[in-house]
């Protein structure tokens, strides 16, 4: 396995790579029509929905009946400030694959728009493995946040309206649990207080705002499986409790039809291309901590229906998003997972091998055997759900002779197959090597019976045995330790008939325990578990082990300050 | 002129007509392809982006240079809680001057998300004169709010956050003028504290937000010319003041370029049809107080490059709407109005006449005649502006012969064109003898020089006159009065050089004067200025002379409560 030069989307200063901002990469690249695109993938004509030239919306309802498409997840290791590149390998994957004459396809999250303002600048690949247009996709899209927000707005103003007009439904003003949202970047809105300036002015509430992609309408529609399910799901929504503690639902208010109106077209998921010309379904956005961080699945269904393989990633680590996507997602839409890609770089293993930010750049086997903890501990989640990862090594013009070789070895002595990827600056010729590693996962005979992945806990043995499960089994814990308050909410929710529901666990994403100062693999450690929250829309119990903030806030000098657009309406100061 | 059994956007019961909702009759319409609308309208096809197969953006810099085209301004009497059914009177005239073998098109406001969820139910025409498909045009259209809506917030948050940063250009935190918005109606949002919980949560502060429609950048839209003159415009907004007392700008904050990009596609002008298959422009809705009221500049303009006569509208009666559109949009733009039509109805007269809106039902003509003061006093303001209105009597079927003869009559004694409509029932058949008025006014010869249109002040006289002008020669008051704080504005707007901009006056529509109670046509009252709002991108200063609410509220049973979509997707509840 060797490593040519290469970069990241973190963009290391490369002097052997032309140097080239992704926008201008993703603006110099003659996009195909969106119409031979769909064509090729075999959507019929009366299904595609264009938004200009190169968007769409597919009509999943106009497509054939099942596929056998094979499904193949981009999981990562614990994610580090230096970034992994998750979503590049996959673009990049998915662009080998087609070289190597698959079908193949990417089913991907839509960007949130508030962090392409603030410190990202932009979210859909990089280098030359990017989807494109990229400052649509990264800017508006074609609507489904902005749909999600007016969503979840217009319920607040019903719930608040509910409240003003006689409160029928005796709502307890200081138990409502539904809040604002934004796709703002706006740390001024996490704490407010509305209804002030008097009885006509509405009920004085403190409240706040939490960004788009964490509201729960987020998380519904990209587990909904088709409108009538996204209503259903919509209506099941809580919003508070009354002054009796009874959860109050959308329904009780009689607003999921208009809910659902406004979600009429967001639930067709969004085709685009990758700079290799492959179609990629791009599709919801939901958190990957107080939510289960994967695309929709009507997206990662949309696309098996038209591809031989589709490649999809799930947020954070294996033990967030990875487990989520087994446990959550895949339950939900009876999907089975036929390979696992697992993305490590080499400042990252060094970083969780004690190694500052700073200094990630300097060779430093001794670091990166350490950090090598972090990677075999991932390995092994992604056994624990019945599938044989392959990692990609996606690799930077800093990283040493040295450095691979000491990976090659390791992978070696564990049997686990290891490649590197030059996607970001070879596009999927970048990537013709980890394309090998996963067809022969795919391609690997299985036991009679065994047919991939799996959950790993049973929801009807209660939230307190799937926590302990998951603790136990994928973050390496001996112990789960209950707060007061999750104890008495453990209790609400075997009293409402919810202690079924599968769990959502918010954790660091930078530990396996939940301190993110623990890197590497910790174990033996205890999970502190502090709050739990029914998202009875979404199907799962939101498990808090730390503060999560759900509203991000402005850099210093934010990309918004380099962000232009000339005359021709041409866009600059994206990554 | 003769009136057949009609109805109304009101929907006041009617036997004689089938009886079917707005949504109804717009959803069993067979839809144009968008193409072919285009094509009609010598749109090139690479200026058409598609929306779907019904809806469209248009690129005006694709579009040929000029136009002979004919330009229609629909405004009406003084609104009343009856209604009018100005933009259906609108629609229908267009298609009666299609089938009377004119290339017609309407240019119109978009309507506003949150009061379809609130009173409104929608907003897109009446019964057989509607702008198709009137669903997608109520709930979300081509984003174009969403996007002003993103970034109006994206402002606010960089404005939050320049100051939470170390605040270097030493703004005023109790100095920022700069609201968020959302399209949402909801009351609790119009005064709130922001920024609580503590430092890293950003600084507190009481404001509130407006709905979108009444953000500066929908009026900074509906004013550009082009794309590098709404990023001018953009940059150019005031947000706030210095602790010394000094406008801060958007272009100071550095943020210009990135709510430019945010508006990037936002300013192409909407393409649908109306159900007789004319082309309509349908692109921003500014408020019709705090801003212009008048559809984007860019809608009409291209509306004109592709016409023969294009019919727009301005908000309210003609003393708000039209005089803004004269004084405003029509400087701004250097348009020419050549015909007027000022729509009226039989029941809102009577109200005007001082008859209680569950009377209006019941004959009475004595109240009519009274009422007929202030459509007299509107003919006498759009003569103001050098332009012959023609009368659209909007009929409803409880109009009785002896009204309908005595309007005839006011109307031969006048000099004045009258005409009845009934488009709500009949579609464009029932604008045919309008058309022909319509056509009349277009085809008089004018004496030589003279060509349309005027404003009434000179901006360069400075804001105190041009106020004065307004009051006097529109209002019909004899004197205008100046708060304390206005006087100290006025002083202020000299200092900053803004005394030669434009004003907007900001008043009650529900009559010629400050209050609203004073129905029919006043004289002789004094004008009360409170407070001068300088809008430095929108261009003008924003005079306000009452309490404005830029937020609305839901009603007790919101239309939300009624909305619902099926399994195909398909949205009823909508009026």
């Amino acid at each position: 396995m060797t490593t040519s030069t290469s970069g990241s989307e973190q963009r290391i200063p490369d002097n052997t790579v032309e140097k080239k901002s992704d926008v201008a990469i993703a603006q110099d690249h003659a996009l195909r029509p969106i119409q031979e695109i769909a064509r090729e993938a075999g959507i019929p004509e009366d299904a595609l929905i264009p938004y200009g030239t190169t968007k769409a919306k597919v009509d999943p309802t106009k497509l054939g009946e099942g596929s056998d498409a094979r499904l193949v997840l981009v999981t990562a290791m614990s994610p580090t400030p230096a970034g992994e590149g998750k979503s590049t390998t996959l673009i990049g994957l998915v662009d080998a694959l087609r070289l190597r004459g698959h079908k193949a396809s990417a089913a991907l999250r839509e960007p949130s728009q508030g962090p392409v303002m603030g410190i990202k600048g932009g979210a859909a690949g990089g280098g030359y493995s990017q989807v494109v247009p990229m400052e649509d996709i990264n800017l508006h899209f074609t609507g489904d946040f902005h749909a999600i927000t007016a969503a979840n707005n217009t319920l607040a103003a019903a719930i608040d309206n509910h409240i003003h007009q006689g409160n029928k439904l005796n709502i307890d003003p200081r138990r409502v649990t539904w809040q604002r949202c934004m796709d703002v970047n706006d740390r001024a809105l996490r704490h407010v207080v509305t209804g002030l300036g008097g009885p006509a002015h509405g009920v004085p509430a403190e409240t706040g705002f939490s960004i788009t992609a964490a509201s729960e309408i987020m998380a519904v529609l990209c587990l909904a499986t088709d409108r009538m399910d996204l209503k259903r799901r919509l209506g099941s929504m809580t919003v508070g409790y009354t002054y009796a503690g009874k959860p109050v639902t959308v329904s009780q208010l009689g607003v999921a039809g208009a809910l659902t109106a406004l979600m009429r077209d967001a639930i067709n998921p969004n085709l685009v291309q990758t700079l290799g010309g492959a179609p990629a379904f791009i599709h919801g956005g939901p958190f990957a901590n107080i939510a289960h961080g994967c695309n929709s699945l009507m997206a990662t269904r949309t696309a098996m229906a038209c591809s031989d393989i589709v490649v999809t990633e799930a947020g954070f680590g294996s033990d967030l998003g990875a487990e989520k996507f087994f446990d959550i997602t895949a339950r939900a839409g009876r999907l089975t997972v036929d390979a696992v890609v697992l993305v490590a770089t080499i400042r990252s293993l060094k970083y969780n091998g004690g190694v500052q930010v700073s200094d990630l750049t300097t060779e430093n086997t001794e670091a990166l055997r350490e950090g090598l903890a972090n990677l075999g501990a991932h390995v092994g989640t992604v056994r624990q759900f019945g599938v044989e990862p392959v990692i990609a090594i996606n690799a930077f013009p800093t990283d040493t002779d040295a450095e691979r070789a000491l990976l090659d070895d390791w992978a070696s002595e564990q049997g686990i197959a290891l490649v590197s990827s030059t996607v970001w600056a070879h596009g999927g010729h970048g990537g013709l090597e980890l394309a090998e590693a996963v067809e022969k996962v795919l391609d690997a005979p299985r036991d009679a019976g065994q047919r991939g992945s799996q959950a790993i806990y049973d929801p009807a043995e209660g939230v307190e045995n799937s926590i302990r499960t998951i603790a136990r089994r994928v973050y390496g814990a001996s112990d789960v330790e209950f707060s007061r308050a999750a104890r008495k909410q453990l209790e609400q929710l075997r009293e409402h008939g919810l202690d079924t529901l599968p769990v959502c666990i918010s954790k660091t994403q930078y530990s396996f325990s939940d301190d993110p100062t623990q890197l590497g693999a910790p174990r033996g450690h205890t999970l502190h578990v502090r709050e739990l929250v029914p998202r009875t829309g979404a199907g799962f119990v939101v498990v808090l082990t730390g503060n999560v903030m759900t509203m991000p806030g402005l850099p210093k000098s934010p990309a918004a300050l380099r962000i232009d657009v000339d005359s021709e309406g041409t866009i600059s100061g994206l990554f």
